[in-house]
């Protein structure tokens, strides 16, 4: 079933709908200017502080694997080994990575943190977003601290949601209920959202009472099928974090049940991810079954949705499928796995384009799949008299797919990996202004 | 030292001295037209003849590893057991991929043209590019092969360069004399070069009489370091090759400065057709030194150059070093190498970025990096009206590049990738049309 929004305003009731807050959180959010150390202009900021009443034992985090990670990611590591996390501060504009003092700043705003509410340092989890190689204003950011604190409350998550966007182009937001609890969770970003800004943040609060243990083990695995299942441009952000917390006012009964509810919200908030990712045009979602390695099937998605020339083909709605069989062949290839790409079954929007060994090409088919594609499109480019291109909306017109299915004979468990076209729209984001 | 074009038949004299036919090949090529049979409207196909005036056993050839290989590729491969090679028959438009009947209609292909030459089937090796998935026209070609085999010529290559050209700007052909005997190159394609069409296919003939197993490893060692050391847009094809034939004419008395000549040309060639990849604006060369494992060097490499936000910063003259190193840590931290990226140290154009573990940013050297960029961009952007964009040049402005270092402390060997940006022209090329 499809949801479409009409207008910037439906879609942002939908996102105050799922922004519920779970109890024993509040959130607060601040914005303010500071001249970077590496620049001459000004620039702003927005500080955002998540805190939950009582200090909780029961959080849960992972990380980007870049190997040149951030110091918000070098501390948080670290804080997975603490007794317990209070709560976390998140600025956009400068990510902190690659500076000498990185880890000193972030430690000196999550000392101002504690302090400000009652909690000690090691109980504060930094996250960043930005420029890489800039310096944190921490000074600034703790100038800006108290009006974060001041209004901090429990009434909803949208506000942070709103206010961890850097250039987003809307805010981002899903919920689920399990009994009488509540799991919500918000993020920001994918692939680069504005020039020189990075990272995927994501932010998933609970009241259900599930223990550390557990917690860690379920985000690992969700995340994997989930945040590490979309690729916008293939570019694994120096930043990038989910982060998990527990308040436990409400005892959770049926971990199982609070899995799959969890499952269910990052699926949908990193599907959101992709579809608000920068010259995004259509959805690609893409369903791997009948592989003896869950590896491989990730492999393979991922190839599709990362190969330059199916996303611009799927960016024009132009059916060229040979183009998706190329990027599985590579895939194989190059891995030297023993699997013959000609027993697959390849179908686009329910469509089969390959099967037996062969192409199943015709003028039939091709329109077949080219009004899938016209379906999916979220939205057409239109550049300006300067050849610079803008996406139209404020909000996703609509919740659908390009569904792509690679089927070997067999299981029908499947992987599947969400990303996203290459647009016109990209390459300004990217390459017609300067940092 | 940097060669300068200021014109298209500047750069026409200089491929036309490149092209120089080596003794004992002759080369035939004409043009036809055909409705395919997925199609309705007629389409052109350039057929290309590469004949050994004897057929020859000192023959070798490398193929995609691409697993959806196409039928030239399949026969390719065992044509590589043939005592010798006498020709090459090669087709552009359709590639000859995923279809039932496709070894059986490039072998009736080869059947025709062994036949007209006098030479057998068997000593013929088929190359195509173009669609993937539609039927070789087979009829078609062998009503068209006389008027190659009647024009076939020992006076040039360049007609050859022309011939197997789809939408290369430009033809591309390198030579290097060995002595008194000669090796010459040709080759076409890089990524899409037109919609739909795929491909690098690259033939090296030599006079010089190289024995068949040292040409083999020869071949391998060097187009390792060179054709598959470049990358468009990382997408490998279903069906490129490269080719070399000795026709014996010339004694080689130095295999050693043959194989440094082969290296040359190969080099050379590979870069013109990445500087002739579609919508480069610039051509990066990046060498990553000091690494234990050329593999670790040759991804690095290869992430730098495939990264969406370094090839669109490239191509936007932005000095974003950040993009340079998170391409560096996602590249070691999902591969688990035990290396620690801050130790490399990293430079553009000659302008140290990041060393002793920090970013070395300033106003200063982000002007000089931007600086390199500006001197070693081809051309600037410039849309039409209707938001499309078209190179302007039907000829490489210079030669130069934009030259990334990447060294770790230790060995000054270097591995060197070369690669391009990501433009407007790249999106226009492969979305803006449907094929």
């Amino acid at each position: 079933m499809s949801r479409t929004f009409n207008s910037e305003g439906e879609h942002e009731a939908f996102v105050t709908e799922q922004a519920l807050m779970p109890q024993g959180f509040r959130a607060g959010t601040t914005r303010f200017e500071f001249v970077p150390a590496e620049a001459t202009k000004p620039a702003k900021m927005k500080l955002t502080l998540l805190v939950v009443d009582e200090p909780t034992p029961n959080f849960a985090a992972v990380f980007t694997r870049n190997a040149v990670a951030g110091a918000p990611v070098l501390i948080g590591r670290a804080r997975l080994a603490e007794e317990r996390l209070g709560a976390i501060v998140i600025n956009n504009k400068i990510s902190n990575v690659g500076t000498a003092t990185g880890v000193a700043d972030a430690e000196a705003v999550c000392a101002a943190v504690g302090q400000a509410v009652g909690i000690p340092t090691r109980a504060v989890l930094p996250a960043s977003t930005g420029v890489i190689g800039w310096r944190l204003p921490s000074e600034a950011i703790v100038q800006a601290l108290p009006a974060a604190v001041s209004n901090l409350s429990a009434a909803s998550l949208a506000p942070a949601a709103h206010a961890i966007m850097t250039t987003d182009l809307y805010p981002k937001a899903r919920t689920q209920t399990v009994g009488k609890g509540r799991i919500t969770a918000i993020a920001k970003g994918a692939g680069m959202i504005e020039p020189n800004m990075a990272t995927m943040l994501g932010f998933v609060l609970t009241d259900l009472d599930v223990p550390r243990a557990a917690l860690r083990q379920m985000l690992a695995r969700v995340v994997d099928r989930t945040f590490n299942a979309i690729s916008i441009d293939s570019d694994t952000s120096t930043s990038d974090m989910v982060v998990a917390l527990s308040s436990g006012k409400v005892p959770c009964t049926d971990l199982a049940a609070f899995e799959e509810a969890l499952l269910l919200v990052c699926a949908q908030l990193s599907e959101d991810v992709v579809r608000n990712g920068e010259g995004v045009h259509h959805v690609m979602r893409v369903a791997v079954k009948g592989l003896p390695e869950v590896a491989w099937a990730k492999a393979i998605g991922k190839a599709i949705v990362n190969s330059p020339l199916v996303k611009t083909a799927i960016c024009g709605n132009d059916p060229n499928v040979g183009r998706v069989m190329a990027a599985i062949g590579k895939t194989i290839g190059v891995a030297g796995w023993p699997l013959d790409p000609r027993q697959a079954r390849v179908a686009i929007g329910g469509h089969t384009v390959f099967a037996n060994g062969a192409f199943t090409l015709s003028p039939a088919i091709d329109e077949q799949v080219r009004g899938h594609l016209e379906q999916t499109e979220l939205y057409r480019s239109k550049g300006t008299a300067e050849g610079m291109f803008y996406a139209p909306l404020k909000y996703p017109p609509h919740d659908r797919c390009v569904e792509i299915e690679v089927a070997w004979p067999g299981s029908e468990d499947e992987v599947v990996i969400v990303g996203a076209d290459l647009s016109h729209e990209y390459v300004t984001e990217n390459a017609d202004y300067r940092s």
